[in-house]
């Protein structure tokens, strides 16, 4: 589930101005294997490199991508999709990362229109994770472990009112069978048996962060399918002959079929090979983000002279990779970043707290590390075990100890959504603390944009949620939280490094119930929250300075203890009320905030407008998703001017 | 799960007004069988007999409760009470159902205070499911699968900074088990093992509405628990010599202990044993609500006669149990249910739409045993697996079908949150029906009552969410989202018997975005939504009518797509806005209405006032639930006219 928001490449490049060399093999290539007069089995070798030379491709363009276990799949769905699939039949991967992998042999199979491998996490190109907008994507993934039951739903589905002889096969992680919801799905397959699901489970033995014996072992993965009633192989997943048969030997049974493929992750590539780690290492490195231009070009001259070889060897003549320069993505320059300043905080904590931190396999996104270091027997790796993390965390609260529950926002929040009600319901303060939140980063797509978190947490009595909006205040949150909140908190981190002004970057207090006015106005009122959209207020506030407006800015970590009678005051006599968010407007800070000025009769004869996100969010760079949104600073005043004149 | 919402036991009764005699075994009795020189064993026997017996008191008494579990697990729990837990152990049930049986131990034994036994679903009394307000119970229970996530939490809490050498004893259900949650908290004992947890399972055989291996088998659970690591025994869990000895043996182990417990639901009267249910019979009939008058004195007299029995042989004179008048509980009168609406509302439209419908093992409490019976192959029964259910829900969408998702409000919402999200993100619609919604009834405590359900589905893009007020509306809400919503939508029912007056009763239009004016008024529109708060509206603008206020009442169903312009002209020059709900205000209806309502210029210079649930709902008889909430008519209205005048 990993998304290190690296810019590697684009870093690695940031100097040259005159953008860098990237290469793929175009399609034609492809189809002279495809067409090739040779084995089923050389055809898949080959074919199977050429698209992993252009998933490299794609992953490098778009700065982002997951190469590890795109890789270690290759040489299974590459075998599914030339030998295997009929037109009613589905394949689809349930943890959805090794997109970039399924895209690189659709493109090449015209599945795709082939010029889509330069779109990669672009708008309107090939999103982060499937989305089923995109034609072959059957259904969307990203979320772990919901595959078994999505494979059941098609094929009950089909079989309703006709019979339709359809098959699904489904790609799996190892490690994201630590999400319970995979093993509930297996369940019901007793009392309707089908051998049309077939699971593969891409078995590369490293999870996000790293080996999953190490996070939370999966034990005996045969005997585990076997007693949930299932049919088991185990095999090389990289040996075609073996993927050959095994996939082959569905046809003459009764019940569903799981494969189990040793995959090696990052195959193909042999210093990204997890097995060319040392033992010393402890963590992968090509599970997430993309590979400095360094990388990419070693591993570039890897993949294509294996293919220039095989390929001679074949009889077989291929035009060598083209060749593409890029414009290297821009990050913003003198960035502030969240996540450093919240390892370091929970550390200095924990020296006189009685802090226990549990992480869900994400200990390189949110910044656990040198605390898992520091304090091994206080740290609790749960795997991607949301559920479990979130029920072990209330009980550890009843033993009097601070438990601090880490993951990605969207994971933690809705996937828990019951478990955190039931801590809530208890005696007993956790912590709760949600990294990659809001629509930014946009490049993994809507799986991993948590846009809606608020709409659970609001509903948990006895939780404050607070958004810092700068790193000092990550720390006075983190704090606050530890050491005076006798109740629940839910953090809420933007993980992207962020643009900030000299104001915005130098807050550092946290006053309860209260934030701070950025910006002095008497027009109009713009109450926002966190780091991102308290940077494009102050740009709206210069563009409505120019249309004879003045904009006050209040920016406000609390998202929902707000000190209405501190509120009251620095609104002043605006005329205006407007709320600018990073979350669904309906049922975030828009409608919360207003309902409670209402109530305390702070809107008479105000005006209001609430703007957020209001729809799904689009995957792609971070400016052009924000654009798509009407989220640019030029775009919401211009929604401001025409309301307040209106 | 199941929390069938008869009044059974006061219907029984309801025509004699002298109330009705029910009996019990004091302390006394208990304290003579603790102290008595006789065997471990026969101490045990006895004491959970006596046990049983004031199980049932408790149950008829309340009106509502587990029987069926209470008894299957009494033998185990004895045991573990009377020979097992040092002070610093912690005993709890998972499940949670059988909370009836375990407060008659507990008040047996001064854990807590005897006479708590008359005070079952009682506010200040023992709530329906375990809260830990309750001394004596360790950890909130009643949503399934979390009971060894809590072990790990206490166990690891315990040990973070003291060594308290303290054990954790879990009692899981077997319908339990099909949660995916319980399969992703073994995974991680693997990485962190202790023999400080263990787990017994009460494998009954029969989980809410019948057989676990009908609803979805477990298979060979010994081969599950084996697969994922644990140490297993299978025993007879009504044989004490053998469940002494296999909790024994935990103490020599490395590993957690599961010891799968045969057992007989309804044990200890012979007519409420399922092994007497006979091959025809499909449903059990004492998993939950209170059984009739007749029931329970037969019930009593063949525990009482077996006390007597097996006290006498053992030289323990017993005196009989003490009677005791209770007052019936009182049923609404002519009282309108939804669900029986709703029932015959699917099994009409399924004739000429392709529907599909799904149930979580609550097909008595949501009315799809028709469909069941009239389509069975459009019937999916997904067993305790709401993830799981929803999932498949959306790729049956993506086939072309419609597929209609039931279970209670309370799970189905927060449990399956990310799963329907991710529907949300994709193609094809997916109707909701979470019944149980709301405050009421308050008996089962906060584990079941929804009213946080809003809080999830209103983050979902293109949901519409729609609570009919009365059983027409039942009907045209599911016609118009299976007939006319091309988007999903969530249907949000009402379980109880509910009083209705004339106007109510007749309303038969759901016209999109709009609602019903039930009393046109000139001062104050109050604005709801549901049958319980639109008729208890009628009695507030009667008082408020008395204190010279005229009270517009605007009920609609259409929770999150209200039209303006209707809303507009039927507040019409009313001075204040009041919202009236069955939920949390904080994210409900309140939030939402007042800000859509401020945005479109329909509050200047009004006042507002949102109404409705602000902590958690406590448990207790629906009357005095609603009293403590300050949501009865006098109480609502004494605050209108605070606010009015003020």
């Amino acid at each position: 589930m990993g998304e290190q928001t690296s810019y590697s490449l684009s870093e690695a490049v940031s100097e040259n101005t005159s953008g860098i060399e990237l290469s793929y093999y175009t399609q034609s290539e492809f189809n002279k294997v495809t067409q090739a007069s040779i084995s089923k089995k050389d055809k898949a070798i080959l074919f199977a490199d050429l698209a992993r030379y252009n998933t490299l491709y794609m992953i490098a363009k778009a700065g982002s991508g997951h190469l590890g276990s795109s890789f270690s799949s290759m040489d299974i769905v590459t075998w599914i999709y030339l030998n295997i699939l009929k037109e009613s039949d589905r394949y689809f991967s349930s943890k959805g990362h090794d997109a970039p992998g399924l895209y690189s042999i659709q493109t090449a199979l015209n599945i795709l229109p082939f010029e889509k491998i330069h779109q990669l996490r672009r708008l309107n190109g090939l999103t982060g994770h499937p989305d089923v907008h995109t034609p072959g994507s059957h259904t969307n993934t990203g979320s772990l472990g919901m595959g078994v039951s999505k494979a059941k739903g098609f094929i009950y589905g089909d079989n309703f009112f006709n019979e339709k002889n359809s098959e699904v096969f489904v790609l799996t992680g190892d490690g994201e069978l630590q999400e319970g919801h995979f093993w509930e799905s297996l369940v019901s397959l007793a009392n309707r048996p089908t051998n049309r699901i077939t699971v593969i489970v891409d078995h590369n033995k490293i999870q996000s962060d790293t080996y999953v014996k190490d996070v939370s072992d999966l034990g005996d993965l045969e005997a585990k399918f076997k007693a949930f009633g299932w049919d088991v192989l185990k095999i090389d997943g990289h040996d075609i002959d073996i993927i050959d048969s095994s996939l082959a030997s569905r046809k003459d049974r009764t019940k569903p079929l799981a494969i189990i493929a040793d995959t090696i992750k990052g195959k193909g590539v042999s210093f990204m090979e997890h097995t060319s780690m040392d033992s010393e290492q402890e963590y992968y490195a090509y599970h997430s983000g993309a590979p400095n231009l360094e990388e990419y070009n070693k591993a570039c001259k890897e993949i294509s002279s294996r293919i220039e070889t095989f390929s001679n060897s074949l009889g077989i003549s291929l035009d060598s990779a083209a060749n593409i320069v890029i414009e290297p993505i821009s990050a913003p320059k003198n960035a502030e970043k969240m996540i450093p300043a919240y390892a370091e905080a929970i550390l200095n904590l924990a020296e006189k707290n009685n802090i226990v931190a549990l992480d869900a396999d994400l200990v390189l996104d949110t910044g656990l590390i040198p605390f898992k270091d520091k304090f091994p027997d206080r740290f609790i790796e749960c795997g991607i075990a949301e559920q479990d993390m979130v029920s072990q965390a209330g009980t550890i609260a009843l033993t009097g100890l601070i438990p601090i529950v880490h993951s990605f926002a969207c994971f933690l929040v809705t996937r828990a959504a019951e478990q955190i009600y039931n801590n809530a319901s208890q005696k007993g303060k956790v912590i709760y603390v949600g990294s990659l939140a809001g629509i930014l980063p946009a490049g993994p797509g809507h799986s991993h944009q948590s846009v809606r978190d608020f709409t659970c947490m609001l509903g948990m009595p006895g939780m404050t949620i607070i958004e810092p909006v700068n790193a000092n205040q990550v720390a006075l949150a983190l704090k606050w939280a530890v050491e005076n909140n006798s109740e629940s908190t839910y953090i809420r981190l933007t993980s992207i490094p962020f643009q900030q002004t000299e104001l915005l970057h130098s807050i550092d207090t946290l006053d309860h119930g209260k934030g701070e006015v950025l910006n002095p106005g008497k027009d109009i009122t713009l109450i926002t929250y966190g780091p991102i959209f308290s940077f494009i207020a102050g740009e709206v506030a210069e563009i409505l300075k120019n249309n004879d407006i003045s904009l006050n800015i209040i920016s406000t970590p609390w998202i929902n203890k707000i000190d209405l009678g501190w509120l009251e005051e620095v609104i002043g006599e605006t005329k205006m009320i407007v709320t600018l968010e990073n979350h669904y407007t309906e049922s975030g800070v828009g409608s919360l905030y207003i309902a409670n000025m209402a109530s305390a009769g702070l809107l008479m004869n105000k005006k209001t407008l609430n703007i957020g996100i209001e729809e799904l969010p689009q995957c792609g760079r971070n400016e052009e998703v924000l654009e798509y949104h009407g989220l640019t600073a030029k775009q919401i005043a211009e929604r401001i001017i025409i309301k307040f004149n209106g």
